[in-house]
């Protein structure tokens, strides 16, 4: 996938909607928990019900691993359900991986041409070795974590290093990378005071925006300070949609969420079509 | 697990070693690739052959994961294998995880619970929040990537931060978290220069030390940096022991070299009984 492909979606539905499929059994209706799968039953009511309302899907792998083998099923039947039945999503494994050259390699593969994600959170910390393996797929991408929207992010990201924070650091030397056109970023909705300045350093970048809803984000501030004219965004919502309801309407619910947000997202892409 | 029952084998066994399960279906021995489950089988023959020798076995999930579902059931076969069969050696899921605290709950209850390790290799870049959630397990650990063995390391871990170098910071900094008795440190053995500073900001904590043989650390300056009257060491060494031979004789290639350095490990041990 293309990132002209994503921005064309984009401008079609008149969304940058992506739907964070982390799925919790305590949350979801309990009638489907007498299915053989009730992740993979969840998952493929959510999206048959929203994704006309989204342009990306982003497991979290967390939600998956947690139920071990049957969790990897789920995810790996979610995933190819999604680039079966919807080829034109974006899909992104939310898996924060990185790990050394040689073991890098093998997540890169393990996400890209054994589960067939089209991206994959990469963590930052070990370096150039640890994230380039991940952008030598034609038509994939690493998504790296700059500013995350968590309290913790104050820990590292905002310290100074060389008289600019972490993060920057982080962004600023990432573009020297190989291949580093292939790299999307993680800024969270709730730093919306630093998003300005990252997008002036990353112009033409995708940003992951995670953070608004549950986590207090607010969507106006984020395409204020981060919209570019070929929106450039992708800005997700989990818990708000999935959760909507916790009975035999759930998908309806997910669906009037998600359609609230898109509606938002209509109003902030108004005059634009891209370049 | 505690500390103190890693020591007692370690003092038992004259050996710190921890063997990296790490698993290449390209450099195993092509007859086990006739098995139901290659890699299960040669995790087996391999743990089988040098668990007198060693203290921790250490799978890296990307070797699994790069088999999707397949790979997966492997790792859970070999984390049962290790529980049931050699129920004191401490394990250590090489995963590499990390994510805001809800999700990193998850990672815990994945690895943890579900799976059964001890330990997880756990990133800082996130902060508090995101490590903190693997420390709230009695008896279980959390391994926090400090300075890497790879060249990147110099990327960012190194960098100044407030006057001193970002892998300080983050160990200075996760020493305040909840429950911080359950850290433990990844310090690179290709890092000796650094060691001898990390071990004097953490006098009492296991650091696992990866990077010995085909990444060219040396044991014996690892010992001199950061050996501790407890020993307070997990040396690695994956590929070396694994791929000592490619034929029918590999669990007993794998035996050999493992031998070769529990017997340096003796040398260095000569005359500590802890404390």
């Amino acid at each position: 996938m293309t990132i002209k492909d994503i921005s064309a979606q984009i401008f079609k539905k008149q969304s940058f909607l992506c739907i964070g499929l982390d799925v919790d059994l305590d949350k979801i209706p309990k009638h489907l928990l007498q299915e053989e799968d009730p992740i993979f039953a969840f998952n493929q009511a959510i999206i048959d019900a929203t994704h006309d309302l989204c342009v990306a899907f982003k497991p979290n792998t967390a939600f998956y691993e947690a139920h071990g083998v049957k969790g990897w099923m789920a995810l790996e039947k979610t995933i190819t359900y999604l680039n079966e039945k919807y080829p034109n999503h974006f899909t992104i494994a939310d898996a924060k991986r990185g790990d050394i050259g040689n073991t890098s390699e093998r997540y890169a593969k393990a996400f890209f041409d054994t589960l067939g994600f089209h991206s994959v959170t990469v963590a930052p910390y070990m370096g150039a070795d640890s994230v380039e393996p991940f952008l030598t797929f034609d038509g994939k991408y690493a998504i790296l974590l700059a500013l995350t929207s968590n309290q913790g992010a104050f820990d590292f990201q905002t310290k100074s290093v060389d008289d600019e924070a972490l993060f920057l650091k982080v962004i600023k030397t990432s573009k020297q990378w190989k291949n580093s056109d292939r790299l999307m970023y993680v800024v969270g909705a709730t730093k919306t005071e630093q998003l300005g300045q990252i997008r002036s350093m990353l112009p033409d970048s995708f940003l992951l925006v995670p953070g608004i809803g549950a986590q207090g984000g607010d969507l106006e501030a984020v395409c204020r300070e981060a919209m570019t004219p070929n929106v450039g965004l992708l800005v997700n919502s989990s818990r708000d949609i999935l959760y909507a309801s916790s009975e035999g309407d759930f998908a309806k619910a997910a669906r009037r969420q998600a359609q609230v947000i898109q509606e938002q997202m209509a109003q902030f892409l108004m005059g634009k079509t891209g370049n």
